[in-house]
């Protein structure tokens, strides 16, 4: 129950080809995601989005785990099971147990509550946040 | 500009008083932010609020650093200015960089664009993803 | 700091100005709300969208102040300012009360938190809620 | 297709034993519901769930039917199916009618529309909505 | 697995009947869609949105086709999944070729990243954004 | 009122003024909007998100003013503020009239409506909608 054809491992060409030995190498994998398969429909937005998250999700100030959290968390504030079944999975290969996920689902549930108390008592800024913080 | 009077430090009594207490010694702070002196009106939500939140925010398997990120990540994708800047400073407080600030906005960014991507093309579930993943 | 400029009272001719007198008329205001005189841009809209809240907003099987305290709290979920303001000021003067109103909050919070329970954990329907309910 | 293992009744223990044996209690139900046998895999946020949603959906100044009426229009709002499912079951429990559940449904919709509109024409919020309304 | 049952052709009586021939002929359809069946539980809505629908989807000053592109748009940042295919469909019937699909996509997408980048960064108004634009 | 301090088109060095330089040239436009200047507190996410920009809102099989129309109803559906005034005057730069706008607002508010009427109703998918497109 698609909307587009999704391009599999064999039929990949020129480009998306290239972009697929790629994912397969720096991920670790033997098959490519059906996400990659899908948006190769597109092969523009295939590298960009593939460039994209090399570049973003790279080790940095925030470890690889770290960011993956991260992911994970809007992925569920945003109810994209997709997104969420396959964050979950990257962030367990990275070193995620059981319990942090318990947990996470836990700050992530409890911070959709409090924002929502904040937008329905309309609570004012403090002084103190009114300030540029770098 | 705001929907409800705040309880102020001075005013509070009762429940009120001893949980504002309680907040500015857990959060070694002097003064009562606005989220907690507005959300006092409603003293059974201040209190089981408060409650949850030192449940859900103290260190487990996830350091309390990283449980901020989440917070923040969330209250970004929600567009939750009161609570974006809050969590902001709770970060910074428990040692959150400007790097770390600026890594954690590029992933929660590009986790919104992926987000809509996979509904766009309503990417379907790889058979590896349809499986319990405790 | 506005998109469009209001239509003023004043100003208001041929349709508008009917359908303002209507406005003043069924709500009992002596002024019509922003809402209005910006919408108001475009006539056709306004009209329809008159129309269709006089249409939905009428007593039927609800009452006129539970409707409005569902308007209420989609306004929350939505996170509209200008639409909790002023549905919270028709509320009370449908009869809604302090205590009612720090009530629904306290529902709209706890369901914002359990829906993203549901999301996150990706619970299963239950057998029995697989059927039509009608 | 689950994330995580549910708790069945039979394999509940301790603390999930004991919530378990009251919700069936206090609900009236033989059977305890996904979502509560998918939470309990955290006893945890199966506690404070349970407790909070105890406080919160009781008889108070509104009625326990309103109360899932606001329920159901959250959870419509956020495109939540099992939550949408399941608080409409419970809502017709308290009495709610076929009849109810339509107007219900018209509510909702418009009020995102009109949500919309306000955002989209970036309507000014009139004087008398930027005072205390307590 | 649905909440209402739908109204079929052949069960359609009264103002159901009269609209249902009406969107035949304007849709140029043999089938009513599930969207119409199901809404038509309530005739009164059923009605409205037809109406509204007829009046808002008319060639104006723009034609119907990027009406259609807006209508997939919003439905894709909402992640309605009925939405996003009935509305594919209409918009290829109106003259969509795949290729623009996939480029509606990479916008509909960042757009999605960039407006979480001013959220996050909370980016200010520039001077010139903050008048009329009309 | 910001959270990070702008970089001005005078202190830009290296990366962004290299940039900054270029917005401005494809742009037709002698100030930096706000914007830039806040990404460009980090390089990385200001080249990348300028070079997707650019690559997903050139003249494709969409010209470009429909693209911004696009840009614009997300933007809507998103409630961001500054996303949905930047764009407006962007479009309008395109060739978009002022009935054009109010037109798309109308077709925005609708889709929202629907989107929610199909998640409300829990519309089940056409046979007709279950296949691939492309």
């Amino acid at each position: 129950m698609v909307i587009l054809k999704t391009i599999s491992d064999k039929n990949a060409k020129g480009k998306v080809k290239k972009i697929f030995e790629e994912i397969k190498k720096v991920r670790k994998i033997d098959e490519i995601p059906n996400f990659w398969k899908t948006i190769a429909n597109d092969p523009e937005t295939l590298e960009r989005t593939w460039n994209s998250l090399k570049q973003v999700m790279k080790k940095g100030s925030l470890d690889t785990l770290t960011k993956e959290l991260i992911y994970v968390s809007v992925s569920m504030t945003n109810s994209c099971e997709y997104c969420i079944r396959s964050h979950i999975k990257a962030a367990k290969k990275k070193g995620m147990t059981d319990n942090m996920l318990k947990e996470l689902i836990a700050v992530v549930a409890m911070a959709n509550e409090t924002n929502r108390l904040v937008e329905s008592y309309q609570v004012e800024l403090d002084k103190k946040l009114k300030i540029n913080i770098f």
